[in-house]
């Protein structure tokens, strides 16, 4: 199944003097989206690391396209792009709600990590019904 | 000794749509004046965690006197105003550095946390040598 | 009528190393609060803005009762407590949506502005219309 | 002349419940370093702002490499790495002050924007000393 996009209203205090959601908001948008996909697929994120492991961000990008502004509704896609054994790949689409107009996409790039170890582990060997609810995503 | 106040520069992404730095900011301008305050008195807040005291913040409050805008350069003054075996209280004076006018004045009460048991403890006994750091404070 | 509490998610982004949600988030969520209780009474926040008349916060204070972790759903009630020409108060209970735990109450206290001159303003002559929705809510 | 890196220390509330700091920081990192680089070359940012000239952030990038704690102080390196009329892009390096270690790398995409018209607009004509000083740190 693919996930639905999180619907999430651009708050007041994510605003700066511009006039418009400062663009570090968006960052902590693409992880609520995130966390969003990993319930809808039915295996929080809390779940994942109370199995010990943990999920290390390695990187991200953003490209912003349509200024977004306080009280637009916009709708958050996070799709998986790319999985491999202890990484994997996240896309984004920030769309206002209303309009469909497209205000962002973005990327991150994620490895997976034993939390007591605190190094790389392999998400196919150490909870393979989260790797396949994972590879069931993508199309 | 009394420790002095942090001097602190207003960042862009602390603005909102007012133009004005977002409310919700000082209240980590206060954290940020106490993690220095400690430093200060020569005990900072990590050693005291690792041995083993967390610090609950129970209560706060501020009285914002006048707006502070982008690039504003403050000064943040931290002052222990109450200090029991389990609790203390700490008040704060935010000014504009070169006007010296006076921004907000705020508040916050922490209670001391053994971070095993999560349960209060006495700071008197359980770090005797910062709780006399924090009286020594005091006026 | 009264409006209903704002029901919202704990973010991630919103932890600190505690493990618990950083006290200075319960600040912008009691503004998510205000803005859903605008929204419901039927006369949005950017709507008053609008009329050139802009909501500036003078005083606040939070009491911490119950920690609130990563994914809890908290309900955020708003009260107005206080109406006068060009002043209001606003009260505010976090409560666990499962349990009913009561995580936190707060407080603001709020100038109404006009935005052209910069100076206090009688909600009550500049916009009746809201001045008498928020009269309606006070029980 | 090349600015110097700007030296921050990390705080507490930028800290989530890895015990890390949060990824979004270091964004905001990035823009306390291009502020602190504009007023270094001896034109603030607010200066810019003056003249009607904005900067809008494009796009963005974030390689993270070495996690940074609480009461870690790092050094964030600015360098303009491509200029054209209406367009600019800065490369950052995040290092730690004591151990010199690379904790992230980044890059920030912006273009000059007429802030009446709200259109792209050519630096170089519109505000020739500030595009001189611009180049001038391009080695």
């Amino acid at each position: 199944m693919t996930p639905k996009p999180l619907v999430r209203k651009a708050n007041f205090y994510e605003t700066d003097q511009m006039g418009i959601i400062h663009h570090s908001n968006y960052i902590r948008w693409f992880e609520e989206a995130r966390v969003d996909f990993m319930e809808q697929i039915g295996y929080g994120f809390e779940k994942a690391v109370q199995m010990g492991i943990d999920n290390a961000l390695t990187g991200l990008s953003c490209e912003y396209k349509s200024m977004v502004r306080f009280g637009d509704v916009v709708e958050i896609q996070a799709v998986i792009t790319e999985l491999k054994n202890a990484r994997m790949s996240v896309s984004y689409e920030v769309r206002d709600l209303k309009t469909g107009v497209l205000c962002a996409t973005g990327k991150t790039s994620h490895c997976f990590i034993d939390s007591k170890k605190m190094r790389p582990v392999s998400l196919k060997k150490a909870i393979p019904e989260l790797y396949a609810l994972f590879e069931s995503t993508i199309l």
